[in-house]
């Protein structure tokens, strides 16, 4: 196996701050839907040092459009720069004065790692949808290669929320010698229905786009109203009827200057949240490909963590790791309810679980914002 | 005031049932938000005959994609033909052998009344997108000019769900007078900020499609992609978790013939969910203006029964129908919560208001699903 590594590959993920990305390139991923993917890149950071033993290691796994940014150690203290910088960091509850750190962009996303936008060695040109269909399992086994080649023995910890949620539950079932502690953030054990038919919607809107075009787009001249709407609806996914009534009610707009996907004149008026949209929509095309936004969002909707197991408690019954499962009251993409049911599921097999429920209005978005919260929920696992 | 009548307008609703649908046409209505429309031409139909004192008279209000056919005395059995079919006819709640039963299409709609597009008297073609805004007020004001126009003298009952809803609360308090009884089934004040999200999400996929051509589309060259994707996301928010899981879950498509509004491939494979979100959406661009569609849906989001009086008690305090609120368990679009809140609120004013909240998983849809429930609510209100 030929793997090569590209130190100080400086990259601009937030275009506020600079940070050492590193890349981790190995030869041929073997595909939980057959067929191999390779040569394949991840790009990574870590924080904090690795023991002699290898043994003192948090996996921090992100989000469908995060990126390997988990912590910004130059800006600890501004929660926006870094996705779960109140988290990470010394004397932090992911204490990098103790704990190897690492957080890696996820296979099929745009942050580095291999996805649509790479080249395609085949032709020569960007995969677009020729990439193979991933799944949750692909994306840990990538980083199951990034674990081995920094010489990692064991892992302390693996925590994520969302999909990042998924892949942690993913690495406890998966490889449950490796992993001591999982901590699974609003993820379950598989999507409702109504999750994946957001997802859905979403993922049609981009495909509609004329300027999708099959998935062959130039950068700068992709379906950016597609990807737009997507992010407006995955927004509303994302919070909840309770925290958006408190954020926006039926308040007109504050700012008219922000332009809708569509580019068309308001209906009569505009309100506050609409206004809210069209920015969250607008950002999120400045920095993300949509060609990895469907092949991603298409990994959440797929996974099931009992998938090629007779069932699901055969699955569970291998997490041998001490599992904390932290659900939020108001989050309707992945339900408290059925993440406290996974927990349940967990113990019944045997497992030591334990469930943590965060009383947050904010919805699914919770534990990218709850802060206090979140650390106290986080401090169950502590030993 | 010139006024004529087209009888016999015979039309296909439906595509298997034909029915009898009038149209009343009136030469001006002054809208709300300024500016008249005119000549105005509302399509009804009628069920049951009127009395000598004119005051024997259901009228019934439809939801965002509905139509005058609440009711099919062909076929009274049939729940499909006719969307409250098992509520109107001889012996029903809304009995048609005693009352003069009325619904009529909503201005702004496509099933024979005015809407965007119909011909604009200015310019010889369809309005497009100089059909002027439109309200849930202007749309009732319009109902009221038919009202007149038939010899009513006074309304028994008004009733209606959801949108049909917020026209019910409307008359109520712009013509006290009139309503004997009004019912409000799964509406509320005012849409919430998370619903109004939901709703300008679906009218961006409809802008953003290049076929929308700014509204001067022909019939059959529309914006059909568009129109699927924001039917598909309504469909999501008329139903609910729970039903969802129960009706789809992760089950496998049971038929892969049904095309997505892109066209292209499955990604992987196909839920259930899924199949039948393209399904539902392609129906509707069968039947359904994609411009009355962005109208309606305008009108359903600036609906605030206060608007235009000091306070929202001082338009509750208007009502002096004998009132009726419906709510449903499971509904995330017009939360129970909030239908509740609003029966509340007309008690507190003095007005004689009833709560009855349906125990149902259908979500907002359950008021055209869950017949013996509603049957039973309704019932409530009998004197």
């Amino acid at each position: 196996m030929v793997t090569h590594i590209e130190h100080d590959a400086v990259r601009n993920v937030e275009s506020t701050s600079m940070h050492q990305v590193k890349t981790f390139t190995f030869d041929a991923l073997p595909l939980q839907l057959g067929s191999h993917l390779g040569p394949v890149t991840l790009a990574y950071e870590t924080w904090g040092r690795l023991n002699a033993t290898g043994d003192n290691v948090v996996l921090i796994t992100h989000a469908l459009t995060g990126n390997s940014h988990a912590h910004d150690a130059e800006r600890p203290d501004d929660s926006k720069v870094a996705w779960w910088n109140p988290l990470i960091g010394p004397g932090r509850f992911f204490d990098t004065s103790r704990y190897f750190v690492i957080c890696s962009n996820v296979l099929g996303s745009c942050y580095g790692s291999t996805g649509p936008s790479s080249r395609d060695p085949r032709t020569g040109r960007p995969y677009g949808t020729h990439f193979p269909v991933i799944t949750i399992r692909d994306i840990v086994r990538a980083q199951r290669r990034l674990i081995e080649h920094l010489g990692v023995r064991r892992i302390a910890m693996v925590a994520g929320g969302s999909i990042g949620g998924q892949q942690a539950l993913e690495w406890a079932v998966t490889y449950p010698e490796l992993v001591e502690k999982v901590i699974v953030v609003a993820a379950t054990a598989a999507l409702t229905a109504q999750a994946i038919a957001f997802s859905e919607v979403q993922r049609q809107a981009i495909l509609t786009d004329p300027r999708w075009q099959n998935g062959n787009y130039q950068p700068g001249d992709g379906p950016e109203a597609g990807l737009a709407i997507a992010r407006m609806l995955s927004m509303i996914t994302y919070q909840s009827e309770e925290s958006m009534e408190l954020r926006f009610g039926r308040r007109d707009a504050r700012q008219a200057g922000v332009v809708p996907p569509s580019g068309y004149p308001d209906l009569g008026k505009r309100f506050d949240v609409e206004g809210y949209l069209y920015y969250q929509g607008n950002a999120l095309v400045k920095r993300f490909d949509a060609n990895s936004y469907l092949y991603v969002s298409r990994a959440m909707d797929l996974y099931d963590v009992s998938e090629d197991y007779p069932s699901l408690e055969a699955a569970l019954r291998r997490v041998r790791s001490k599992a904390l499962f932290i659900g939020i009251r108001s989050d309707f993409l992945f339900p408290a309810a059925r993440v406290r049911w996974l927990a349940e599921q967990v113990s019944a097999v045997g497992g030591d679980a334990t469930y943590v429920e965060l009383d947050s209005p904010h919805g699914h978005d919770a534990f990218l914002k709850e802060w206090k919260q979140m650390n106290d929920a986080l401090n169950v696992i502590k030993e």
